[in-house]
């Protein structure tokens, strides 16, 4: 007898025709006419399930024809091929042990639950086909990046979650505090004095490890972050949610161009990398929540990437035989709409370069027209903007220039700053939302979908 | 010309002879005759340096001699290899462009800095030797963990940082808020009202994943997670830092007995890992960190590890001929000065099982002497505590008791407490602290020194 996980069934399966194996996991299904019945049975290795027969040979038949979805079994039985069936093989249960039972209180019952109610219940979700696809390939498509990243010489770095350093702005920030806010230490003034809470002043949760990647990639070259970030937005809608993760690398004597290689190369091989891995949750995707998916992803895979100017874009979109929502501007920013429209007019993901320097942030490299910053937004079809980067001003000057005036204050980013100072070099870094990347692999259109346990204004069960 | 980084210096050298290269990076140091001189060269892809040649045909020989550490130059030159020097190779400079020059105001000159004024530069000393080492090991490490997790068959979950369920006491977490403490919005009886904030309630950053793991155990089966975790701590010790990362797997159908050949089956993998990836960096750890490093982590990966009873633990202790500052009991925590004995007593990692319940959190599993459950901790030589992980009391019933038992409020994790109810099964756990395992692999003594940018108690700069 032999203990066997579900995926290893599949894996070994020309080697286990006749062998007795044994299995623990959980009833997806159980139907019977009395005389013999078939248990759906999974036990969360693996996307496809196994077939189960029993029969009345079994002592507690009665209580086996009578299980619910959700209840817990173990199983010893016989592996036996089937070709001749639309599941390769099944088991022959000898003997099946009920560990706990579910009865009609189990919320997931056998039918189609919708997303909304499933949200309802996230900590039974994964146990659906749809969030046994999804997390999984979240979970294969972080492994990407971390072998992408690895495997051409990047250090990971961890960034600190805690902070007073202000990349995004300290508005757009959460607050963190050990003091009680009904007996707060108060100064004079009758304002809270921060001195006594634990790190002698306001800390923030950040929104960005950026700054501090570019520490790092100062020392080690290419350096990558891949860790959770807030922002207080309060905001519901599809695509915002209140903590998600990010993806930061930051590579020293790299230009803009150089970036966009690296930004393309590496999401086409989290792509190819998905595609291998899960072909079973790409098919089941491809079928009930994005048709398509699979053809999108191969069409990728094989496609070079448009580069664009941000003032050619605008060209394109006021030629556009379009009723605009929001009208393009030449030094203006780029709507949802218009994302849509370049992407479909190119047909492929598209990087759209040279921003006007007005809406982008201090740290950029301001190009030689003294009007656009060596930024890139990446566009991909389906799903907007997937990676924002720019090369970073390393001139001194220059940059104390931009943060005077944008009123950025200089004090709390001088170590920032000094990175100009002590051995600046050209340097670049993009950032990448990674339910944003889940997204646009699953097919799945609610950023409330794409992670586990979502934070999303007025929403933090669980 | 090939423009190559020093990484791939050394791992194509023997085909590079007599070619011109291109190298962007700093100086680490340089020193001149008059007539010709060295520059010691990184470009922070390897921990090994290059020596670059330069001597007086080059135009800018008097500005070369006077560089400074820390300057970033791009150098074309001839490659040749040495096999009579002790480098393998060096680079005869035909051009040098100064792309940033550093003064005496530099922080890092070519000296050894002390570990506490490095700290204070935190942002520069990744360029250090000690810190090349370490982050360079810790990224192996990172990496290591995903490849032994994902290799086998366990799927990575972002369980959330923002949380209103308390695993770990909610007086031991951070509060965040998007409130204005200096305008507060009030209830009638003066307390906050946080019906006000973000998400409608007190919300809190994590202290563990775990039981968002768990709900994903009984899902996928196997899981881990590896994120940031938090604590309020106002303690200034080696070991403690408010901010750090950890590991948490939950395994479904594992007990205890099988958590254990988990815990030291993945880290020998690791030990091995980091091992064979980064041996220049544990060959420097050796010689100026910890002596003996080496050896220890060698020998690690060909030990059996000691699984011993709490209660036998006990019995060692006192009978050791030695003068405990704390006086080791029956049901009583197991001190730091017992740690280092125990693991000096067996000459390897030792698991101590079966504690005492009462000083045990209430989700581990009851045995059946009603005294004790089945936690265990790993202890390793010179780090101490380095897992701690217990099966889960999967009965719905008993640890329904054990939390009225222990004053825990129920309300806040009911979901995890239904777990118990809807597919139960017997399950098992970790939790690794991430830095202790990287203090661990280098030697380095001090928490504040094995993560990038430390939090402690007022200490949050950068």
């Amino acid at each position: 007898m032999i203990e066997l996980e579900v995926k290893q069934l599949y894996d070994k399966q020309q080697d286990l025709n006749g062998k007795v194996v044994k299995l623990a996991g959980w009833v997806k299904s159980c139907r019977s006419n009395g005389n013999f019945g078939f248990i759906d049975f999974t036990d969360g290795t693996c996307f496809k399930t196994v077939q189960i027969v029993f029969d009345k040979k079994l002592d507690n038949f009665d209580e086996i024809e009578k299980l619910n979805a959700g209840s817990t079994i173990y199983c010893t039985g016989e592996f036996m091929l089937t070709p001749e069936n639309k599941q390769p093989f099944e088991v022959k249960a000898q003997n099946i042990q009920i560990f706990c039972a579910t009865d009609s209180t189990y919320p997931l019952q056998k039918k189609r639950h919708s997303v909304e109610f499933l949200r309802e219940i996230a900590y039974l979700r994964p146990r659906t086909n749809l969030f046994q696809a999804v997390f999984r390939v979240r979970s294969v498509a972080a492994m990407a990046i971390h072998e992408y990243f690895q495997g051409n010489g990047y250090v990971y770095v961890n960034t600190p979650l805690i902070t007073t350093t202000d990349c995004e702005g300290s508005d757009q920030m959460f607050k963190i505090t050990k003091l009680n806010f009904n007996n707060l230490p108060k100064n004079e003034d009758g304002t809270v004095d921060m001195r006594e809470d634990l790190f002698g002043k306001q800390a923030y949760i950040t929104g960005s490890g950026q700054l501090h990647g570019e520490a790092f990639a100062l020392a080690f070259n290419k350096i990558y972050t891949f860790g959770p970030t807030f922002r207080t937005e309060n905001s519901n809608t599809k695509t915002h949610a209140n903590e998600f993760w990010m993806i930061e690398p930051e590579i020293a004597f790299c230009d803009l161009d150089g970036l966009m290689d690296i930004e393309e190369d590496m999401l086409k091989f989290v792509v190819k990398y998905v595609l291998e891995k899960c072909p079973a949750e790409i098919e089941f995707l491809n079928q009930f929540i994005e048709p398509g998916l699979k053809d999108k992803l191969t069409k990728l895979i094989n496609s070079k990437f448009t580069r664009i100017d941000h003032k050619d874009v605008i060209d394109i979109l006021k030629k556009a035989k379009v009723q605009w929502e929001f009208q393009p501007e030449e030094g203006g920013d780029i709507a949802k709409e218009h994302e849509k429209y370049i992407t479909e007019y190119f047909g492929g993901p598209v990087f759209i370069k040279n921003w006007p320097k007005d809406i982008k942030a201090y740290y950029m490299k301001l190009n030689p027209d003294g009007k656009t910053v060596a930024a890139v937004d990446l566009e991909v079809p389906g799903s907007g903007e997937l990676m924002g980067g720019s090369q970073r001003e390393e001139d001194y000057n220059k940059i104390i220039k931009r943060c005077d005036e944008m009123g950025v204050d200089k004090s709390a980013i001088d170590w920032f700053l000094n990175l100009r100072k002590f051995g600046s070099c050209i340097h670049s870094g993009f950032g990448m939302g990674f339910e944003r990347l889940v997204m646009y692999l699953t097919g799945v259109e609610n950023i409330r979908d794409s992670i586990p346990f979502p934070r999303t204004p007025n929403n933090c069960d669980y």
